[in-house]
């Protein structure tokens, strides 16, 4: 019996973690072919990957046919799986969205403010094509979605597209964890938190280890321990500790861009003055790495590869597969519909959320109404991904300045159609919807 | 290591099914202490109950350590796991939940219209006592309600008293997961089905077969093979086809006094007037059933048990408590807060839904929105059982008509206030609440 | 300036009380033109009803062009407002709507049971062309519809048509304004009553004298009174006072249907054994109604009309027309957008309740939750009808059979298809959307 | 027939201007008696003002007996109506909490942001008090309260006293209506706009002009000619074209402090710099003022009132006063229940809403669903209301922090300690509530 997966943007820096799992997996999870699909710009970093992607596989015995290819629909015959790491424009334009809004004194960040708004834009119709390519082609393969804004995206998909199979995968979910799991000195596996809220907006609202409330031990080590989440791609300050008292949960490392907006943005504003963008350090990064990769004794992912930031992706990203594939019933956190387990927001809504996986897909846990704390912030930042996902779809200027403006890092009225106006002219090539409306600017 | 279960109504007939259930289970959930609390009226038949379930233990060389006593406050101390199977009144209050409304003409039933409203005026006080009992003596302990109405009984405990951990437990969830598990041909644990709804009115919305959605072929065996769920005491119909076509859901049995009402009525009051009310049946087999259980041979329990109606109520409760002390996180079906699973009905309402299992409890699945053709009915259920609730609680003359009047299976106003002052004036002894409402009627 | 009115089913006997209604608001809302249409049918009672409305307005010395005719379409030119008043099918079919229920055992009535769920299936289309041509022909013309199931029927509208200027219109509201007039000594002006609820099944929440609230005066000479507000189209019964006191608001007559169940179907199975079918009464008074219409010295609605249960009609239809026409910003009682007003409702759907009437329309005032009581019954009567426009505009079996069956009044799953199937035969000439289906039948 | 007003903050400088809308409403609401109220730090202004205001009532040979105290029970006795106009602290306290949060460089302002906060900190208790006192002494009177930030200080008396019959009044609805007024060169009472939000966070939906919808109209004056509808006491920037265009709703002047945070805190600053806090440049025009009060020979209210940015407050508060007197039912802007005139909110939450106005208080007009472009906002803003309150009420210190941090213009989590510390420190002998947290910091 075989079992396909395609990985779209199989040029990705990534896609060796990803291998790496499915080879780690292969006894319970025993995919037969691989097919990588990447454009033109990817083409000789996918040749690399896949290069070296045999080489992981023969050295593991594996029993994993690779190829690669730019036929996207030829590859996705068959396929039972399909996982997206694209990144539109690449990452000269993460550079763009990082540093125009930067330039006006605003946060400027891959996946939060003006620069998340855009990459939303650029992704969302290239998501759109796909999943309708899926639905032709391959409509039982469910799609795992890793591209950012993760959430945002799975949501648009879910929306306009006919192909309902779709999860969005993250790691902060998994890294929480695995940080809390250090903290009770217990593997991450015996670690469950009660998540709540939206992909890089989620909370930890309860602890447990062993399936026991360990909530208040948890935060009093959060409280008097200084512990920390970050991943390597966001700047990281402590918290206050009132803060986390007041909260009584878990926050994540993109909180600080919401709750600790004055100092973020002095010290992204002085790292860009000393270094540039964020994108220009991880095309260095990545540079090395495609050098790393070359190597023809190279035969395992290399150790760099966690510096990207992006460490448990694929981690999620397999036993998610897996678990479908096996029926396991298991508990793990995904981006998928709402369904009333947060009923304050839609029940067609995309949340971040712990959910049962089995054959047909994500079940998601009830979880009550959001705390007083923090359900004015979630609630608005939901609004603000539909106001994002119904610009990106028709492409209407007055719908794109709302989503920017609703935006919590975007500061006035004014600079907000600053960033908007030079970000679609920025990104022009890539934003096809929004060309009737770019020429009135 | 010490695992202590306390049996409330340990003189009930059913009580050898649960320790059958433990027996069987003692690896996985090894309980060293069975408790059998009855009252006055139930000493004689917990006495031979407790020597029927010591006879088993030993048979099967299980170390449990069984004891039986009247004094349930001493009985709680240091439990882990509290049941309750009581019936307050006994048979002969169901006797007259059955036989006063008949008499006016409308459906008298142990669960359904004013005799379930009564069955809940009477249980739920002392469903408080017992809840108030274990959160002072053994906060940590879980109550595992078997009681009727269950669902009601259950919101009773979670909106009126501080003990939060209570669980209600019925046996129709089971009983549809395994009559599609013949029709499917596969064990029953190779079935889920997606339940929504109450207890006693909960649907099977769709089905899976080893995770795989079987729904549409279930319902096209369902309509032309007249499949049959139907427990031993409820009178059973077959389904009107169009009736399953339109709803394309899994009706329960009781969802027959609902949509059957015409023909359930005529066949009840012509049993009635043939062979008296259920209650008294049930009287008779219970009578021979403890005629057995006396018998010192017997070392399992009888047969003859399963025709009482409540088979698969131990497996259920025994499978839950095992789940709870071993943290399994498996999906159960149970009555618990609702958390937006059901975002139309109230997030602090119970509801009976498919529910992950840890150590620190059920954790509902959200299931979403209510389907068009049956929320209209699920709610207005639902605040019906609210109005019982708050008459419970409040003794309140008013309150208990409304909650009457408002229930589909009362057929007018003044039939309504009948059947509320003869019930009553009939149960007046375990009614304290209504005092002095009673004198003033 | 002109100011036109367009009478859709113009030679219902009821028009001359729409007629004198615009005589006596000549003053304030000055008609410059009444264009009666009907169709083949109605065409000799149009005849007579114009010409009798031609001796009135002469004989009131008011200015007012009056006009007939068959041609639609034509008449909607200029239209400033349209009112509907049509019966498809005539007092036939609703002798047929009340027969073939009764037949069966079940509540066989105009606008409510199987009954009303076929006069809702025959007139939803008619209204929707008609609202079709209004939108073409005089956007800017309110439509005021009359045709019951008002509320319904106005749902469908606000739902299935462009035309959002529709206004659902019933005599309830003030019948029962007036009833507690007479009750306080009162004018019923200076009456309010906080409706809440649904066409038909509307309940007074509180009431206030000269805008002072006399809920508890007037429920307590509700109960010693026995005060009774019905109409004379449907049978009258005395409540208990317990259904009252437990209530503690006031019901509408058509709430006998639901908690006088038992009793209203055994009278209305008598009456009908007796005399036949209400509409079949209804006939009669009509044709009296006509023969004295056609008296060329009769010059004012006379006295009988009054007996026919419509009375209040016009009055309502007219002081509502004449609030739009002068932007009058009274508040008056409608079938329109609930908006939020009863926040347990769907936004979208239409409500009965008391609205500011502007120029621009009705604005619903908010009343906030629906007391516990009640609430259950309302949102299931909302599901229900929701289900009927849904059957109604996709002519779909099975939502027809669910609209039948989740109705409050049809007591089986096997006679909620006889009754469908007798009735799809009975009306087919008017029920082309189910065409399809009738045949499969 | 007595009539009596009572107005606690007698000495407030506006009282002239209620004195004279009650003066020039004497015909239709003819109030007997004015007694105003105030604590000793009043006491010499009141004595000013109260002669001011009998010179005034003498001038216009009005009927209305005149009263000044210190015992705010005894004045309460036989009230028909109470307002309130108090400051609690002073302008002294005030420009604490503009200064306090401008160091830190956050926005310091009366009613928004921290000082925002910590106004409603100190005013909510003296209001909790107040409402009990009236519930006690006169309990039909009404609460009028002008007291800011009045929707907050609304709804914490009607979630926190028994007194319920109060209302929230501000001038900003009837200054947006004259604004459009002037644009449509018609008088304010001819223009109605449909308000959605909360107090000091309202937008106008919908222009009508005499009923007519005008938005687009009107959206496209305000688009082009650069309409402003700033009072005196907020600094005024230009709204972006695109803002408005994207909004398509009117703006209310303090949304500058949400979608122009980074330009007007530029300017606050620069204000705070070159003349100190906006509290200190009201002081002086106070003194001014009460210089002009105490001239024997001034028998009206002065011109330099109006500069006060308070104008059209005596209005609001008069014509409602006089609405509910004559139970007029007449469309007035308050801040009361929201009743799902908002579904999107709390039914149980005030709101900014326009309402008829019966004998029996306001009665809000359902609006439905929020805009997407601005629910996310609203609903953000009325949670972090509700956390103000929630503090205010407990004096809960991490209470307190999550009002703080929720605030959209409170920049980080360090900074939002500092200035709560900062600001419990300074108003500490008005804080009684946070006494035992005060001392813990
Ligand atoms: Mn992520
Ligand atoms: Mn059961
Ligand atoms: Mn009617
Ligand atoms: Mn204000």
């Amino acid at each position: 019996m075989s079992l396909k997966v395609v990985i779209i943007g199989g040029g990705s820096s990534y896609t060796p973690e990803i291998i790496d799992g499915m080879i780690k997996r292969h006894h319970q999870f025993p995919v037969s072919e691989i097919v990588l699909v990447d454009i033109d710009e990817g083409e000789r970093k996918q040749e690399i990957v896949a290069n070296l992607a045999k080489r992981m596989i023969e050295d593991a015995k594996a029993s994993i046919q690779i190829r690669y290819t730019k036929d996207r629909r030829k590859a996705l015959q068959g396929a039972d799986f399909v996982t997206t790491q694209i990144r539109v424009g690449g990452l000269k334009a993460r550079a763009l969205d990082e540093s125009i809004p930067l330039k006006h004194g605003m946060i400027g960040q891959e996946t939060n403010g003006a620069g998340g708004v855009f990459k939303a834009f650029r992704t969302i119709p290239v998501l759109l094509e796909i999943a309708s390519d899926i639905h032709e082609i391959c409509p039982n393969a469910w799609l795992v979605n890793f591209t950012n804004p993760a959430g945002i995206v799975t949501e648009a998909v879910m929306k306009h597209s006919q192909h309902q199979k779709v999860i969005g995968v993250c790691n902060i979910p998994y890294n929480m964890r695995s940080g809390i799991g250090e903290i009770f000195n217990v593997s991450a596996d015996r670690v469950m938190i009660e998540f709540i809220g939206l992909n890089h907006f989620v909370f930890g609202k309860r602890v447990f280890i062993d399936g026991v409330d360990q909530t208040d031990e948890a935060m009093r080590h959060l409280i008097d321990d200084d512990l920390n989440y970050s991943p390597a791609n966001i700047v990281s300050l402590p918290w206050n500790k009132n803060f986390l008292q007041s909260l009584n949960m878990l926050p994540n490392p993109y909180h600080q861009y919401y709750f600790q907006h004055e100092e973020i943005l002095a010290k992204d504003l002085q790292a860009y003055r000393e270094n540039g963008t964020r994108a220009e350090v991880v095309m260095e990064v990545e540079n090395k790495l495609f050098e790393k990769y070359k190597n023809p004794n190279l035969k395992e992912k290399p150790q760099e590869l966690e510096e990207r930031g992006g460490a448990y992706y694929s981690e999620s990203a397999c036993s998610l597969m897996s678990s479908i594939y096996n029926n396991s019933m298991d508990v793990q956190t995904v981006n998928t519909l709402n369904k009333g387990s947060i009923p304050d927001l839609p029940s067609d809504a995309v949340i971040e959320v712990n959910s049962v996986i089995s054959a047909s897909g994500p079940m998601p846990l009830a979880i009550g109404p959001l705390p007083d704390t923090i359900s004015g912030s979630i609630i608005q930042l939901k609004k603000f991904e539909q106001l994002v996902i119904d610009a990106a779809v028709t492409g209407d200027y007055r719908k794109a300045y709302a989503s920017i403006i609703m935006n919590p890092l975007v500061t006035s009225d004014e600079k907000a159609q600053m960033v908007l106006d030079e970000l679609l002219q920025a990104h022009k090539p890539y934003l096809a919807q929004f060309d009737k409306e770019v020429v009135n600017v």
